[in-house]
């Protein structure tokens, strides 16, 4: 086996797993796999976002998923490649109704962790290129009707004289990505954007915001941001191009609309939604409903004895407008992940007294490391010259099972934390309370398992690390009072503002005010991986709750999650739309209970 | 020599000129050319863009031009390759300022064609990839300012505290591409367009009007077309297109702005441009002025007796709403280049009774020909996937010197008469009065001759060849009665329609209007070669009058043509805008007289 080189080993291991699957044989396919393997499929086999953790249960999912799909054409691209004891390799198959694209790692010769993904359905192929529409109908047409009038026409007709097959609730980032992938695919779209504008989701922020992912993780799908675009972006550009990115992608973008309820009806398989759009009532009736209303929910404001008879400005930092007019003012900021210290930072350029409040751990890594070792690999200009595409980067990501990330990102954490001792020790001194995770597993992982709860430095810790920003740690708010905050160690503080960065429900908590109590409580919990840790809950679940795929009620989906999920992620829902407005079977596997509520 | 691979010929051949260029040697160098050579420079030498044909003529560009700018680090870049007996390849090189890139062809050792091209200039690169912005400072600034403040504070006080280097008078894709180039450079710019919004000059035209170049062709600088983006743009399409791409491009567009005068101030080395913006009277003092308004000029109406008396519609193709409310009405359209054929086609399309009047022959080439035989092998799926870049292809265009173009083209044409043999029976057949062009050489090269006169068939030649447009051939309208037109033979028509589908006058022809004759006269015919031919007048230029480069008024330019040449040639207009902007000396070689008033 050692003569044999990667690509030799890997297209025998494929040629072997086709065969296997060919003949039914799910014991000698599950034979392939070590006892720690993982296969992840992105909808090709399971209809589903699931990994099968062991071979027991990979054994489980090639019986019951993959062989019913009927697999065939199982290739490497490109070469195979070897590093330290892993031998990896790009793969493409098909299925009875679509072609895939997925990756391997093999230890051993047996498969370590194996990704499929759905690319296309047959038939339905998305037109680009070669096969993209030809624009004006050669030949003359009497009657024809021109690209501006056919444009017209679906906006004065979807929703009125036609039902829509998707509601997409939301129209930020993830709607209009997920929309846009909709659209390629036919499917007739309409998303409801509460704001004025696309874009106003950000607009309306505070005004020092910017992206703290850079440039090459944000592309949105089909059109990627120019060579020149800055790596990370300001709010009032991204949101700028989300407006152009609507309407050259044609999306049916309803502003200033906002949800009002929603309920499925059964009998009918429909969605009755009700909306408020430019203030006029209308009932929308899709097959589909999809609440991409951010992965981060209804904002989380706690209530706090005598907020009501504060004199100053009091708001969560979602309703923060920025520090002007603050010059001077005595701030205090409740919290201390990314909004609290963005907003300090700014209030204290802009020469306000700032205090951060500060009541549990946070997670700090420096923007420059992170970019280095973090994005460096995959997302950077470097790793653009090295050949690696953002497919590459997005798919290279998702093959790695959640499961496995703790013991990836540890060592590199405790690496970061070496490398930026000095500010971690400052930071310390000032009194701040640092955490890696419960497991020291990282910036990544913290994500993936709360939404929160860290800060990508970009210069405020340099102020908090030498008191510019002052700090009041291991504390909570005990109440307010007319101009003044007090504390549960019973010191107070002045204030003439109070910014409460104090983070979002459950994107549930959408689902709750908007269709029922009991729909939320059927679906249960959004986001989170069943890690058993503080904020996330086992048991183990294996992908992230409920996001991008089949939930407990009927034709509800949730589509959220930064600029790489919505723009990698949107592709799976689309095409599981796709398929149900095709009448295309999707039968699908892995749809486990719920065990939580929120 | 046989026995050199093309690799070896080409990088010898760099190696012999460059020597003989550092040790100024220009007779060495010129020994490097045949006696039948081109040279065409665009900025990097000679400040211009210019063509030197013959030995003579390349010798003394060399001695002139060539050696002041001190030239070194000629290189062949990637592999050169033979065909034919021509060996070409790409090359780089340095000048003492500039970077730049080209193409050489050698024949028999000896250059037959070289390009140079003006990449970019030392010191003053584009930020890009590894350069690109970072967006965020990281880190803290007391009183920074936002992305969003300082686009406001652009929007505030250009034209207004301080003045723009360059304006651009229009802001079609000409103008609006050539902005995104000096936005690129750091060049402050406005663009004045008469119209609202970016695109309205597209949006204005009749309805079924869409580009007839394929999307290959026409991407703007910078920022493609998606892959899925119609071969054939629609002109609401490309107009959207064009708004967005103005907003994310930051450009300072000015809607709703007309030109009235401009003047030179030649004391002071700057223009005096009176503008009306929103109905409110404005001066704009720039250092250069850039007419943007079309490689069509003014419109070209004709003044035909009893015009005024005609009960009907009556316009020029230009102020054309399109056919909605002509069914079952008569029209009438004088005229048989495009405009008119789709106009027509339009209108037939609508149920009109439509007859063209063609008095003068046309060229006529189909859609799908053009597609596979002209543009295929340089803009199409095809090409991309023969590694054909965009920018590629625009050079390997470029590096064909005009005065060789009929002699590669009328074979071509010689088969698509051939090909297409049927359809120009048919039209011949229905009085059609077809022509090649006066030396059979094709629609490109009519195109840089007279910028009109030509067809490219998306349907409407059909309607002629039998008979659903009526044809009314080798005539010219007489008079105009009430609700007639009458014509040189004595025959009339009834007409409740009549465009005037009769083309557009020079540039020039705006130069007249807003600064003024004298210096319209002293600046001369705009477009056109010299080819001594019916539409364009010898002597032989070798270039395109006036466009891209100076002119015989300090610090006025010229800019137009189709999207290619917006896309190409808006890099060699920016960069001599920038350098004069910079303070670095720009030595004009080969500004040559002034031979056409217009």
């Amino acid at each position: 086996m050692s003569e044999k080189t990667p690509t030799q080993q890997v297209s025998e291991w494929l040629a072997a797993l086709g065969a296997a699957l060919e003949r039914g044989d799910a014991e000698g396919a599950a034979a392939l796999f070590g006892d720690d393997s993982y296969w992840r499929d992105l909808v090709a086999f399971t209809w589903n976002i699931t990994t099968a953790e062991g071979n027991a249960r990979v054994r489980q999912m090639i019986e019951q998923a993959v062989i019913p799909m009927k697999p065939s054409g199982w290739q490497l691209e490109g070469e195979a490649c070897e590093a330290g004891g892993v031998t990896e390799g790009w793969i493409r198959f098909e299925t009875d109704v679509a072609r895939g694209y997925g990756h391997v790692r093999l230890i051993d010769g047996k498969a370590w962790t194996l990704l499929t993904t759905m690319t296309e359905l047959k038939g339905y192929e998305e037109r680009r290129g070669p096969t993209r529409d030809r624009g004006v109908e050669h030949g003359v047409h009497p009657g024809r009707k021109t690209w501006l009038e056919q444009r017209r026409q679906e906006e004065a007709e979807l929703g009125f004289l036609t039902q829509p097959y998707v509601v997409i609730v939301g129209g930020g980032q993830g709607g209009i990505a997920l929309g846009a992938r909709l659209r390629r695919l036919n499917v007739p779209t309409i998303i409801l954007e509460k704001n004025a504008r696309p874009g106003d989701n950000w607009r309306k922020r505070y005004k020092s915001l910017c992206l703290h992912d850079p440039v090459w993780y944000d592309h949105l799908p089909y059109l990627p941001f120019p060579e020149h675009w800055p790596v990370f972006c300001p709010k009032d550009k991204i949101a700028d191009w989300l407006e152009m990115y609507t309407k050259v992608m044609e999306l049916n973008f309803w502003g200033s609309t906002e949800c009002k309820r929603a309920h499925y009806n059964n009998a009918k398989q429909e969605w009755v939604v009700e909306v408020v759009r430019h203030g006029k009532r209308m009932t929308l009736r899709p097959k589909q409903l999809v609440i991409a209303t951010g992965s981060l929910g209804v904002p989380n404001m706690p209530s706090v004895p005598g907020m009501e008879r504060f004199t100053g400005d009091l708001h969560h930092s979602s309703q923060h407008p920025g520090p002007d007019g603050y010059q001077g003012k005595r701030a205090v900021v409740i919290g201390s992940s990314t909004s609290a210290h963005d907003i300090c930072a700014a209030l204290w350029e802009e020469g306000a007294d700032v205090t951060m409040v500060q009541s549990s751990a946070t997670l700090v890594v420096r923007s420059d490391t992170l970019m280095e070792r973090v994005f460096g690999p995959l997302y950077s200009e470097a790793a653009l010259k090295a050949g690696i595409t953002t497919e590459r980067a997005d798919l290279t990501i998702a093959s790695r099972p959640y499961r496995t990330l703790p013991a990836l990102q540890i060592p590199l954490y405790a690496e970061i934390k070496r490398r930026d001792a000095d500010l971690y020790a400052r930071l310390e001194k000032a009194g701040f309370q640092l955490t890696f995770g419960e497991d020291e597993s990282g910036l990544g992982v913290m994500g993936l398992r709360r939404g929160g709860g860290f800060y990508i430095d970009v210069g405020a810790s340099d102020l908090i690390a030498d008191g510019r920003i002052k700090l009041k740690s291991r504390v909570r708010v005990e109440r307010i009072e007319e101009r003044s905050i007090v504390f549960t160690d019973g010191s107070a503080l002045p204030a003439d503002l109070i910014v409460f960065a104090t983070g979002y429900g459950s994107m549930n908590g959408w689902v709750a005010q908007l269709i029922s109590q009991e729909v939320a409580d059927k679906v249960g919990k959004c986001w989170g991986l069943g890690s058993d840790t503080r904020y996330d809950p086992g048991p183990w679940e294996g992908e992230l709750r409920n996001l991008w795929k089949p939930t407990h009620q009927e034709a509800l989906w949730f589509h959220g999650g930064n600029l790489y999920m919505a723009r990698l992620y949107s592709l799976f829902l689309a095409l599981q739309l796709k398929a149900r407005m095709e009448g295309i079977p999707t039968p699908v596997y892995g749809l486990g209970p719920v065990h939580h509520m929120a």
